[in-house]
This record gives C-alpha cells, sequence and structure tokens, in this order.
C-alpha cells in the first residue's frame, strides 16, 4: 500500500533558547499519524536562512510533503520564504492575492498597510494558495509553508491534512515481563525476516508490571499479526504479560 | 564572549510515530541554555543507520557538542552507537570497561549476559567514558551519546553539562502595544545595527494586554541594554506596555 511521507521543519530561536515550548511539532506529529502520514524527520532550527534553505532542499527531496512552521511574518527574523525560495531557485515575487488579502485586513482596522506587511506577500514563485481565501495555504512544490502562531498552525496544517488519504497505521504491542537482553537476538530474527514491519522495543525501568513494550507496525494488519505471532512463538513461557492492538 | 554551540539529535522512530512524546529534546533545551550552551538544532530522526550517520557528520561539524538521545540499547533498532562509528569513520570496537559493567550488573540479577547485552558495550574506537564509572556517559570526539529512556537521558546530560562552562545569556523583552507590521521596519534597522544581539519578535493573537513580545538577547548585558534602547527610541509614544529584564 502507498504511503504518503513527510518531514516537518520548526523554524524556531524562541524554542531552541528556551522562551517557548514547541506546540507544533507535537501537534503535526498527531495529525499526520490520523491521517496514515509517515513522519520522516522532526527538524528544529535557527532563523537563518542559508541553515533553513539548505535543510529545506534536502529534506524535501525524501518525502512527499515539507511543513515548514513558521518565520512568514513582517519581521526581520522571519526569512522562511525567502529561504524556500532560494532553496528552489526560484525568485520572490509579490502575490496579488495576498496582497489583497492584507489590504483588506489593514483597511478594516482603518487603514493602509506599511511596507513591511506587504513583505508577507513575497513568496517563492510559483506559490500556491489553498483553503480558506482570506487565509489560505501556502505551498509551492511538496513545501507547504505554514504560520508559526500555533493557532494559526493548527488550522492551515488542519486544512491542508484534510486533503491527504493514505492508509492507516495498523499497530499492535506486547508488554513483556522480559528484559531486552533476553529477547533481542529473537527479535532481531523477526524484524529481519519481516522487514515490511516496522518493530521497535521500549523498554522502562519504573515498578510498572512489564519491563518492555515491542511495537509492531504496519499498513497491513495481517502482516503485523504474522510478525507479532512469530516473535511470540520465540519468547519462552510466561513472558507476554499482555498484548493490545491491533 | 566565547559562547559554546550544541545541538541534539533525538533518535526516536516512537516520537515520529506519535506512541511517545519527546521528554529529552525540552529537557536538553533547558539544561544547556541554563550552561550558557546556545542549541544550534534539535533534530528527530528514525532509527535509521544510514539517516544518523549522515545527520552526525553534518551537524557536529556545525557546533562544539552534539548530543545524540537513545538508541544505544541491544535490539536490532539501536543503532546509534554503528551510526556515530559510521559518520566518524571509526570501527565499532568492544570496550573493556562496558563488559566489565554489563558482567556485573547480570550477576547482580543472578546470571551472565547474552551476546545482545554485549553488544552495548561495542563502541565507535576511542570512546571515552565520564562521570559515575558504573553508568558512564560515553563521548567519542565531539559527539556525546546519551540513552534514551528520559530518567536516564537526564541523569548523564546533567553530569556531562555540569562540565560546560560558559557564561549566561543575558535577555530582555518588550511587550508592545503594536502589531508587528508598524515597527517591522524600525526593528529592522536596530538588528542590522546590533549583529552581536539576537532579536526576537513573538506577535500573539489572543486576549493579552500586549500584541507582540520582541526579546532581545546576548551575552553582555550592556549590548542588549543598548539594542532595546535603540529600539524603544524609534517606537511612537504608548508603544510599550512593559519591559522585562535583564
Amino acid at each position: 500500500m502507498e504511503t504518503l511521507t513527510a518531514a516537518v521543519l520548526v523554524v524556531g530561536n524562541e524554542v531552541l533558547s528556551a522562551k517557548r515550548a514547541d506546540q507544533n511539532g507535537p501537534y503535526a506529529i498527531r495529525v499526520l499519524r490520523e491521517r496514515g502520514v509517515r513522519l520522516e524527520a522532526l527538524l528544529t532550527l535557527p532563523d537563518r536562512l542559508e541553515l533553513i534553505a539548505e535543510a529545506v532542499a534536502r529534506e524535501r527531496a525524501r518525502v512527499d510533503w515539507l511543513f515548514t512552521a513558521g518565520g512568514v511574518g513582517p519581521t526581520h527574523d522571519d526569512v522562511t520564504l525567502a529561504a524556500v525560495a532560494h532553496a528552489l531557485g526560484r525568485p520572490l515575487v509579490r502575490h496579488e492575492r495576498l496582497v489583497a488579502n492584507i489590504r483588506r485586513w489593514h483597511a478594516r482596522h482603518g487603514g493602509e498597510p506599511p511596507e513591511a506587511a506587504l513583505r508577507m506577500a513575497d513568496v517563492p514563485e510559483g506559490t500556491r494558495l489553498a483553503g480558506d481565501p482570506g487565509f489560505p495555504v501556502m505551498a509551492v512544490e511538496n513545501v507547504v509553508m505554514l504560520p508559526g502562531p500555533p493557532e494559526f498552525f493548527r488550522l492551515q496544517l488542519d486544512a491542508f491534512a484534510a486533503e491527504l488519504a493514505s492508509p492507516p497505521f495498523r499497530a499492535a504491542s506486547l508488554f513483556l515481563a522480559l528484559g531486552e537482553d533476553h529477547f533481542a537476538a529473537a527479535l532481531d530474527g523477526v524484524a529481519r525476516a519481516h522487514p515490511d514491519v516496522d518493530i521497535g522495543s521500549y523498554p522502562r525501568f519504573d515498578e510498572a508490571d512489564h519491563r518492555v513494550e515491542v511495537t509492531f507496525e504496519a499498513k497491513d494488519a495481517a502482516r503485523v499479526e504474522v510478525a507479532l505471532r512469530a516473535f511470540v512463538a520465540a519468547l519462552p513461557e510466561g513472558a507476554v504479560v499482555r498484548r493490545h492492538g491491533p
């Protein structure tokens, strides 16, 4: 089954410098997961044009969709649109529909937009506008440029993600009474025999009723089941505390 | 003033696939900030050797210290040590002190370690062990390889970071009644005139008493003050709701 893939690039000095907790990355993880989209990378980088351009060029080549978060406002630290333009080898051009939106917004608040506000309409040539015409999502090639304020990021990601259709992930977990050391070789064998199933092993070191959760995941529930059963067959009796899903 | 820099690479299928919220990245942000270390990137990548090796090689070249989180256990999805070895062009070698630790741990729990457990002692050649001899921090060149379980990540990061001494950041904020459009040009001028001060502009769209927080930050409080005052001088009367710091 075809699986859509994505990466998310949070442009955020404020996150790296501990001024703000990142809300957009965790939100994107959840939404993309619900849409059956495999997230391949989540990067938080400073507001520096050359770093962002380099990451955009690199990451977008590996995935179906690259989402950027932040850096689309009118101030000097808003460099995402210019960085994406640079990464794609496209000029920045003033988008007339965005200009009209900005003028309308300022007119409602009783004035003309200053030049700084109009800079928000300078986007990579070929940028498409999707969703709400008054607050459109901006996309160019496979790069979707989302705003940083979390309430706006959510609105726009939700709007864009609603159009992405990828089959849901099917996942199951085994909760084990054994430490990882004691089943690592068996699990390695199962992972090699089932390369189409993502298998993860997550130990815990507290007073829970299990020592490790082993997760099995694919788009096809039957394959998950086959891999899980192969692993159970290799475990000593009593090793499985319980199972969950799919 | 010299500023130490760092990057953090979270190795985490479980984070990208929404199985676990990342606790290590946010913790590292806070600890590095408190130590005066500038965090240049926070990356979350899947448990894939070639992706991690590429990121390690790239990111460690830009910073003083690269911290990895996770992927150091005994199972098939633990590929960080091999990826770091690959990135540095070093072979994996079995470290005798780590072997002794693993043997001691298993002896306390009444047994011999299986071969899978000993794989945790296969580290990039030249790996140094720091801190608690029974649970040492592993570092090679400028790459520090930390465990993924949050309780262990914190212990080891705290131990390592205690040795990092960089002057503290000095930050101040202005809370403004104006929207960004109306001061973007003035702030751009101040940012250009004070390239040694990091200036950020963070709008909000709720019912707070201000519309934007503008932050000024450097290692030298006097420079922060000069840049902040230059900006205040360019603002219309009544624009500043209040100021905070340094």
